[in-house]
């Protein structure tokens, strides 16, 4: 089908070529241009503007976070004005629920239709159409995206009818994502001063009960200490759980983990580990257990 | 090989299957003699004491506790008194880092092998051969015991010859196992006031990043409410959470998650779950967010 | 001297009347006027709009929250169009750091001066000039602002000339008044279940090395179980929290307290408490302990 | 009256001068004699042994820890057998409650009395008759007693007649200056990193409502970041904070600000503090928000 995509960052370019892979009919627009001409040899058609974007009647926004979507929503020549009667906005990126619900009423009262639908993967996966992704929308319009997400990914799962039960989902699966990086960050310290191997208990311990990607491929950088370069940056890391624990407590949820994870992340971020992987919470836990600070080559 | 087997509750039951149906000749004994009794008929030497189930020259201990375990080991007939120089202990229980290295050094004193061999699995892994063993001992007496090992389950971890770094891998998983846990409940209690369904959440999940048996089992029982009856009772939990903490410290490495839990089964045991299974600290969750306490029928 | 003052509460009123008794002519506005006209006894004068609060060329704000008092500052016919060039508008509120930053520089945009005065006390001592204030500003303002601050109470710190830091001062000294509500909570509820009569450890304690009237006031309601009726409620409670939160996490600083305060006074929430005045988060304290939940009539 | 003392640090050698100066008659034992000799200039008899010490019928001790007071009274010639019957046993020393219950039951069965009184103070406190002293045991007892108490300090609460209560006592007061410690550590921090001078914001919140010596006093070491020398070393704090769990556990009462104490506590210790006083986690707080590690000369 003809869609739109606005951002292309490493996770939006890799879902255009997905999609155009499947066959769609791909307009793409970027802030700097220059992103979007880099997908043109894999068939993209490049978009002059958000309004040019959102002309197909769909349009999926891939963006860093809150701001950056409610600029490309409400400026004034943005998603809100531009796109038709009956179009679709289809958001992919992991924003807030407040934010979420706000999409939800104004795209009604312009007559669209909005549909929250954020992916779980790394740019590779973007790209490699194996994405995981989760949405929630009117029934039938989330029908009429199927094709889009199928071209996406294998898994669907699709969650309700109000657009931020989405969101609550991508939210939940990262904070989970979260803790499973302070388990082990606690878990490798308490072993590396007790004299165990951590390498030989991650191997373990991923062979049997915690058998699952997050375990193995988080496990993995935080035995070795490799938490540079970041494949999720750790002020993304700590926005997604600020997000968590915002939408929690409008709920009146107290979520004991996430503060800590919170205090984890600012921590990190206060002794230099800005431009880190989000793992690098596990350092925090080793040094605070007063092992050698830099681990960067191998435990 | 002939062994001893001491402790025949769930656990040390289904292990004396398993180590009968591999071929071994075990003496059992237990406190309340009928349930060594009950082993007959599956091949198993009944003895009339500690020191009779010591005879084979190896012995397996599968207790409750350290204050079990002390017992067993140093009462007048105990295993110290009664297994000959050159006898093997094999402690598989759950016990302290530091009982482990005072039984190191007791058994070494008194011309004896010990090594530790903790085990993960429930009761019925223990009688299908289905445990995961982790052993530390001198090198050359855990390989004379790796038949053993074998007839429990297919899966070995030798993680040294410190026998107190099998018992820091073994806290370090059942730690692991216990954030997976708080970490469910908070996120489904969340999903939950959201309005998610927390099974198709939890489907989601575990057929994505979380596809590991502990995500499934554990949160299969916390989307249902399910903590009774149970399968780790929890005040074995906190037990177990209390040695994490006390090993850890011994080390100076602080384990704010592992604090956290603590809180949580203590809470959960003042509010009157003492018999529930440990995941039961997400009904706490639950409640803390103001949901129904009572959750026994689904979701 | 002639001034303005905007925002009636309970703390507003009490604040206008100490300074109409020191003789200054006070020009008040709320939005509901009987509040207003109640202030005439004491000499007030009724204005009819926020920009008649303006008038004077100086006007306080004693305001809930953010919100209220951009709604006050911002609107078409507020507080930034009202007030003359060269006029000081005082902001008494509890109000976030960034909105007092960003007060600042519009007000000094505009030609006028922003002068941050957070206070300290309750509405009896708002009545009877016993508060204690907290200043900051250009030091000629400031100093211009004076009589009104003694005016409001004996104790005045001047803490700089960035207006903000009046507000970190204000957080600071709500976030130690909240830890003191769960510490004693917390110790309370131990003394308690421990047999201990919780009044005669209390007045131990106050009369040696806890001796401050925060220790015996909030003590004394934790003691009695009387958290209704709310003299400060919980939720404003969790919002001083949140805005420490949020104030620190703009600087990198983790405030792990912070954090479970903010988990606890989230869980009263939820579990109904939503009345009372904030020191009811040491009824969870004792709930968690599995101590009776309703505490109405002592200990 | 006629009494002995076992136990000669600061503490203890302070508290038997001011009972010689009340006019006591008291004999004085320590393991290093020396300390006991310093004491002859001031009336004190020099025991020779803890028999010796107990020959007055009554005896005090004020020894560092459980493992020292377990050590004095049930050694062969300790003073559980060397106490005549109907002799009384106070113990001052901060111990766990557990080996408080257990003295109680010992005592007893040897028809002696055992009476608990920890004290609250530092060593100038203790040589200078400023104590605080919480008194539990039967109360005909606690009455023969008071000429002791108060030669010890113008405060006395005596809080029932099972010995262990003293100790809960005991126990919670320090829990709330360790929460103290912590709480002012991270509004330090923060105001630091906010632009606030500490040294005002400590003064104007201890002028007000956190009027009290524990503000005061603490509340200057952490703004000068002088943690050295050790007024109270760290390992007793984490010492007294461990006793507090262990005590509330039992009880089945959380306290989840005493668990952040202790990975404090231990933090600070991991990361080289072990001799510093136990207000270094302040140090650790402003560590965490990347305040520079060493203060020690002002803010």
């Amino acid at each position: 089908m003809e869609v739109g995509l606005i951002g292309l960052g490493n996770m939006g370019s890799g879902m255009a070529k997905s999609l155009l892979h499947a066959g769609h009919r791909v307009t793409v627009y970027n802030r700097t241009r220059t992103r979007a001409e880099a997908l043109t040899a894999d068939g993209a058609i490049v978009a002059a503007s958000v309004a040019d974007a959102c002309r197909p009647g769909a349009v999926l926004t891939m963006l860093a976070d809150d701001a950056a979507v409610e600029a490309a929503v409400f400026a004034n020549d943005g998603i809100l004005a531009s796109l038709s009667r009956g179009g679709i906005h289809v958001s992919c990126s992991t924003i807030s629920v407040a934010l979420s619900d706000r999409l939800a009423i104004e795209h009604s009262r312009a007559g669209q239709h909005f549909v929250s639908a954020p992916v779980f993967g790394r740019p590779d996966a973007a790209e490699n159409a194996r994405l995981a992704v989760v949405a929630a929308g009117e029934k039938t319009v989330v029908d009429r995206c199927k094709p889009l997400f199928e071209a996406l990914g294998p898994k669907l799962l699709v969650i309700g009818e109000k657009p931020s039960l989405a969101n609550v989902v991508k939210l939940s699966g990262n904070f989970l994502i979260a803790t499973v990086l302070e388990s082990l960050g606690e878990a490798i310290a308490f072993a590396r001063k007790s004299g165990v191997d951590a390498s030989a208990l991650l191997d373990f311990l991923t062979s049997t009960l915690f058998n699952a990607p997050v375990f193995k491929t988080y496990g993995g950088l935080i035995v070795e200490g490799k938490h540079e370069p970041a494949g999720f940056a750790l002020p993304l890391g700590l926005k997604d759980v600020r997000l968590v624990l915002q939408a929690a407590e409008l709920r009146s949820v107290p979520m004991p983990f996430a503060s800590l994870l919170r205090d984890r992340f600012i921590t990190a971020i206060a002794r230099g580990n800005e431009k880190s992987d989000w793992s690098v919470i596990a350092r925090v836990a080793a040094e605070d257990a007063g092992l050698p600070a830099a681990k960067t080559a191998g435990a």
